[in-house]
């Protein structure tokens, strides 16, 4: 391609990323989805579009759902969600698929679970997957969170499998983090747990139905007091770490408004005087998130055309063990910084 | 701190680098296990001393266990790790723990497992946990992987629960793959199953003493015949998707001497002529490396003290919505190859 057939393929892209969101602030649903697919793929779309969107978020309550698997996540989200509804309140869910880093996996499940919402436009249901890009979950799922608060949705449930580093960060990075667990699990699950409790705002012990839920909320709340120590955490932000535990039944839906209500409390509290905490985790976001677009920026100019074969060869050198990595790595930073997409210099 | 006692601070801890590499070499198991702290804490000492044994590296045969929490990754890779024993080789096992991302985690059921071989100084144990550093689990784990390979050790199990995208991504900068799974497993999991199967180069059907364990291989059998179109895999690499099911148990210790000797025709195949699959490889754990060394350079030159607060300004600004993450990333960016340590140049 010539310089002007991309500069104006550049150009095209942007201009349809600028009516994809205006579209989507508009109200039109298909364009938000449109969206979000050009998001994940990381598009200059996509670039575009959160440029004008960006500065139009930050109103929403980011909501982070995340346990072991099998605690029972998409049916108390599913429940939450009715909540709000029938409260009248628009509501979104990004759903973080692990299952399959490569082809981006459980679509399906997403349309059956949006079924249910199928004639309800304040309703969006939405699978994330990262497709190995660079970046990583926390940077899509940001700035999906963002299209979304920018396009009117107050409440937004980001949900996700806590068993990974990547998923228990982006749980973090959410402004309420809602710890779900059943009363009954393994001790492998156990495990898991104990380092999703230290990113809990919120713990909902769910089947709540079951046997020994009781105990196992009295028993969660008497080890949260000995933990509330423990008050660093992610970073160096500030948390208080004194979550409310929650009896919940995602299933039959009893308990659900009272983990709306405490979600509404923080939000209220949040919105008014104490916002150390929240102005940590903004902050915690906007990190993720720029580290992500940092990362896809260095990794474009390394692998750009006029660099890319210089950029193999001292990967090959790496693989090799010719090269050690830290040598490479400053080999490639002063390539970088040296040129823009002229190449490396004559200079000495 | 002055310039010069910067200096010599690096100074110094780049000789102590020097030094615990020369300790590890030479067969100190106690330097070893400081050198991995230092790979995991990311210090100077340990890019010193990753100068030195990188170069040495590169001739063991590096094994990702993964699978769903549940499966039993950890017993079968103790019974591996005795398998190889009984042969005579020297094992390492490095346990990626995604229980914890802040605090560490399970350090404890390390020292558990191995009081096993307590005596045995050819067997080697750790736990790695990524701390929350910029550059990933995927780093650490390569890094410490390239330490084990240089001090002798020519069989390295690199064991991670297949649940989260970085796990899964650690599971694929080794050499082979091999998944592990139950022959009864919830629903949930199964969605896990399916993304961890992409990854696989061997799948072992845990548990075989279980009824229904046959029936599990030859249900995954047939469905790996027909999953074997699916030949793109991570990144561009060429994978040829047709992993061995084998049944094992664990526990009994049954069918563990047969993958390790699966594990070793594949190490052979590698050796002699099919390199392509084993060049993929390299090439994407040298990537894997590179990609996080280049974030933590990064981040070290914008978190710098000269360039600290006209960074966390930036970040602010995202933060509250005042500058999109885009704008915000050229900016960094620019800052980044305008100055070195002294800040800001006064060109226009």
């Amino acid at each position: 391609m010539t310089a002007s057939a991309e500069a104006s393929a550049r150009e095209g892209s942007s201009v349809r990323g600028r009516a994809l969101a205006d579209a989507a602030r508009s109200g039109d649903r298909r364009a938000l989805a449109r969206l979000l697919t050009q998001i994940e793929d990381r598009t200059s779309a996509a670039e575009a579009a959160l440029r004008i969107l960006y500065p139009l978020a930050g109103k929403a309550h980011l909501v982070g759902v995340t346990g072991a698997p099998g605690a029972g996540k998409s049916t108390l989200v599913a429940s939450l969600v009715g909540e709000a509804r029938a409260g009248g309140r628009p509501v979104a869910v990004l759903a973080i698929d692990p299952s399959s880093p490569i082809t981006g996996g459980a679509i399906l499940g997403d349309r059956v679970r949006m079924q249910a919402y199928a004639g309800d436009r304040d309703v969006f249901i939405r699978s994330m997957a990262s497709r190995g890009h660079v970046g990583g979950l926390a940077t899509s799922t940001v700035a999906a969170a963002a299209v979304l608060d920018a396009c009117g949705f107050p409440l937004i449930f980001i949900e996700t499998v806590g068993t990974g580093q990547s998923e228990v960060a982006v749980a973090a990075i959410a402004d309420t983090t809602l710890v779900v667990q059943a009363p009954e699990m393994g001790d492998e699950v156990q495990a898991i747990k104990a380092g999703l409790l230290e990113v809990a705002d919120i713990v909902v012990v769910n089947k709540a139905d079951r046997p020994g839920a009781d105990r196992a909320a009295s028993h969660l709340r008497a080890m949260l007091t000995v933990g509330a120590q423990h008050d660093r955490a992610l970073g160096d932000r500030p948390r208080p770490k004194r979550p409310d535990v929650l009896l919940a039944s995602g299933m039959a839906g009893t308990g659900v408004s009272e983990i709306l209500a405490a979600l509404d409390r923080r939000e209220a509290k949040h919105g008014a005087g104490s916002r150390e905490q929240a102005d940590g985790t903004r902050l915690a976001r906007a990190e993720a998130q720029l580290a992500g677009i940092l990362a896809e920026r260095l990794h474009q100019q390394l692998w750009d055309p006029e660099r890319a074969a210089a950029t193999e060869a001292v990967l090959r050198a790496v693989a090799d063990h010719e090269l050690d990595p830290y040598a490479a790595a400053d080999q490639l930073l002063v390539s970088v910084a040296k040129g823009g997409r002229d190449g490396p210099t004559s200079a000495t």
